[in-house]
C-alpha cells in the first residue's frame, strides 16, 4: 500500500462504527454513506455523505472520496454495487457476493448446491397452496420474506390454510416475494464469524447465541459441544463463504436440531452481532480483520485471550432518551466492558449498545451480563 | 450523566486521537483544537477547530462546542486554561495543575516542598555564575528550559564556565526562562501511570522506558524490581498527583540511579507515550481511563491481562512519506498490534505509530519489537 487510504463504508450504524474505530487505530480514513446525518459512524468523519444507494449522485461523490468500498448490511441492491463497480471501484464483499446472499432463496438455493446442510426450503408462487408447502415442510412450517428480513422481521409462523394467506398478506407487506421453510425443532443457535483475504481464510470460535423476541440477546464465547461437532461447523462455515465467493468477514448462524444435526440457518456478508465479543475476547477482533481482509492485509489471530467471553445487547427500554443512564454500573465491574454507538435516540428494542464480559467462570459471567444489563435505563 | 457530552481536547495529536478512539467506544462525541487541519484527531471529527490556544474567539467557539475540556499537552499556558474556566468550562487537569506543572522549576519546586524525591535543583537568573552552580549542583549538571521542553529539546549538558553560556545562548532560542539541575547517574529509567477522579486513584504497573536519542524508544512493562521499590515508586507517584491537585491521567518519570535510591524526574499531566501498552495489556487502557476520570465516572481496572508487553516507538526515518510502509511485517506477527497515527507526512524523528507485543517471554518480545520496528519503511 503506497497511498493513504480512505475505506468507503455503505451504512453509518454500529458495525459501519466499530469498522471505523479499527481502521482508524490502523492510520486509514474514512468515507460514510447514510440514509441519515449523525449516524454513529456518519458523525466520526468528515466525510458524512447523506443520502442513499438509489441516488447515483450521491453514490458517486460517495465513491470518489474512496479508495474501495465494503459495507454493514446485506440490504443494498446487488445492482448498486455493480454501478460501484463500474466506476472502477473494489467492492468487497462484491456484488456478486451479495447477489448470491441478500435473496435468502437464492442464498439457501447456493448453499444446497454446495452439499451445505440447509432446512428444506420452498420458492413460493401465485399457485402455492398450503397443501403443497406442507406436502413438503410438514404441517408447520416458517413463511419467509426473500429479502430484506432482520432480528424476526420478515417471518410467519404457518400451520394452515388461514394462516397461509394471512402470512402471504402480512410479508408482502414488507416486501413481495416470499418463500417458505421447514420449521426446524432445535436445541441450540450457534454462530461463528469466518474472515477471509485473497490468501487466508479463518474462523473465530463457535459461540452459542440466545435470542429473545427474535433478537440476538445474549453470545456465549466459546460454545461447549464435542470436537467433532465443533470442526464440522468450522468446515461448513468456510464452505458457505466459499460457495458464495465471499471476501471480508461473514456471520454465520447454525441450528443444533434435537437429533444433533447441525443446518446452516444464515449467513450475513458483514461483521456480525455475534462477534462483537472478539473486541475485548480475541487478540485481532472481527472489526480489525474486517479492515485486514479488505485491503488484503494479512489477518490477525481469532484466539480468545481468556476462557470465556459473554456479550449482551443493550436495546432500547423507552423511545426518545438520548443518553444512557446508569453506566456507572457496567464501569464499576472490572470484567466488563461497554460500548455505546451514540445513536441520536433511543427505541423500544433498539440495539443501542452492548456489554462484554471476559473471564474464567462461564456462568458467574452470564449472571452479571443479566444483572448488568438491567441496570443500565436506556 | 442526563445528556449527551462532547468532550473538549485542546490538541489533535496522537494522544488526542487515541483519547477520542475510546470517548467513542462509550458513546461520546469530540471536539478537537489543534493549529493546522487534518491532525490525526482533528480529522475524524466534525467538530474540527482549527486554530490556537492564545486566538480568544476560536478558543470560544471551541469551549462553546464542549461540554468539559481536557489536553494532550502542557504546554497550554495555564492563562488560557483560566480563561476557558472562566467561562464556565470544566477543564480537567485544571489551570491550577497545569501552572504547577508546565513550569518545571515550579513543578520540582511543588514536588520538593511535599517532600518527594528530586534530583538538586537551582533557579538561574542574570547574575548566575557556573561557579555558584557547580557548588550546588556538581562539575558536571544539566542545564533546561523551564517550560516547553520534550523529548530532549530544552536541554543542555554544561561542565565549565564556557558550556554554561553556549548553554544559555542555545536555550534561550526556545524559551528564555531556564533553571540547572544536578546531572544524575542512573541505572535505569522507570514510568508510571496514575489516573484520578474525585473518589479514586489508580496507579498502572511501573514500567522501564529506554531513550533513544532523548525519546521513548522502548517501554516494558513490568519492570522487574524489589517489592519495596516498586511500592514506593508507586505511593510516591500518588503524592505527585496530589501535590499538583491533579485529576484524568498523569505519566511520572523516574530515575533509578547507581545508589538505588529512586528521583522523580518530571511529571505529564495527561495520558504518556510510556502507557500506550495499556490499550492491549491492561483491562483497561490509560485513555479509557483519561475519559472515564475527567467525567467522573468509575475507573476502570489498571491490571495486566498478560505476562509482559512491550512497546516499541515508530518515528519517522524519511521525510515527506504518507504512509507507512511494509505493516504487513507487524500484522503477520499474532503477539503484535500496530496503531498508525495517520500524520499528514513523515519527518525523521517523528512519532508516527507504535507497537505493542504482549506475551509471556519477555526477552523474545523485545527482541521481536526491535526486529519489527526495522521493517517498517515511515
Amino acid at each position: 500500500m503506497k497511498e493513504k487510504i480512505t475505506i468507503g463504508i455503505l451504512g453509518g450504524g454500529q458495525l459501519a462504527k466499530m469498522s471505523a474505530l479499527q481502521a482508524y487505530k490502523l492510520g486509514y480514513d474514512i468515507s460514510i454513506l447514510e440514509k441519515t446525518k449523525n449516524s454513529p459512524a456518519g458523525k466520526i468523519t468528515q466525510n458524512e455523505f447523506v443520502g442513499w444507494v438509489d441516488d447515483y449522485k450521491i453514490l458517486e461523490s460517495f465513491a470518489n472520496s474512496a479508495s474501495l468500498i465494503t459495507l454493514e448490511n446485506e440490504f443494498v441492491d446487488y445492482h448498486h454495487l455493480e454501478f460501484l463497480e463500474s466506476l472502477g471501484k473494489k467492492v468487497v464483499p462484491s456484488s456478486k457476493t451479495i447477489s448470491l446472499i441478500q435473496d435468502k432463496l437464492i442464498q439457501k438455493d447456493t448453499l444446497q448446491k454446495n452439499k451445505l446442510p440447509v432446512a428444506k426450503f420452498v420458492s413460493i408462487n401465485s399457485d402455492t397452496t398450503y397443501k403443497n408447502l406442507s406436502q413438503k415442510l410438514g404441517e408447520k412450517f416458517i413463511l419467509k420474506s426473500r429479502k430484506l428480513g432482520y432480528d424476526g422481521y420478515g417471518n410467519y409462523l404457518v400451520n394452515n390454510e388461514k394462516s397461509l394467506l394471512e402470512g402471504i398478506n402480512k410479508l408482502s407487506e414488507r416486501h413481495l416475494e416470499l418463500y417458505a421453510e421447514e420449521f426446524v425443532k432445535f436445541k441450540k443457535e450457534l454462530a461463528i464469524i469466518v474472515v477471509r483475504n485473497k490468501k487466508e481464510i479463518k474462523t473465530y470460535p463457535v459461540v452459542e447465541t440466545i435470542q429473545k423476541n427474535h433478537i440476538c440477546h445474549l453470545v456465549i464465547a466459546p460454545i461447549k459441544l464435542n470436537n467433532d461437532l465443533l470442526n464440522y461447523v468450522k468446515k461448513i462455515a468456510i464452505q458457505s463463504v466459499k460457495a458464495v465467493e465471499g471476501f471480508g468477514v461473514f456471520g454465520i448462524e447454525f441450528f443444533l436440531t434435537n437429533e444433533n444435526k447441525i443446518l446452516i440457518n444464515e449467513m450475513a456478508p458483514r461483521t456480525h452481532n455475534t462477534g462483537h465479543y472478539t473486541i475485548e475476547a480475541c487478540v485481532t477482533s472481527q472489526f480489525e480483520n474486517h479492515i485486514r481482509s479488505i485491503l488484503d492485509l494479512p489477518l490477525g489471530s481469532t484466539e480468545m485471550i481468556d476462557k470465556f467471553a459473554v456479550m449482551i445487547n443493550l436495546l432500547g427500554k423507552t423511545n426518545g432518551l438520548n443518553f444512557p443512564q446508569n453506566i456507572e454500573a457496567v464501569l464499576k465491574n472490572s470484567k466488563a466492558h461497554i460500548h455505546i454507538y451514540g445513536k441520536e435516540e433511543s427505541r423500544i428494542g433498539r440495539k443501542l449498545g452492548h456489554i462484554t464480559l471476559v473471564g474464567k467462570n462461564k456462568n458467574e459471567l452470564i449472571k452479571q451480563a443479566k444483572i448488568l444489563e438491567r441496570k443500565i435505563i436506556y
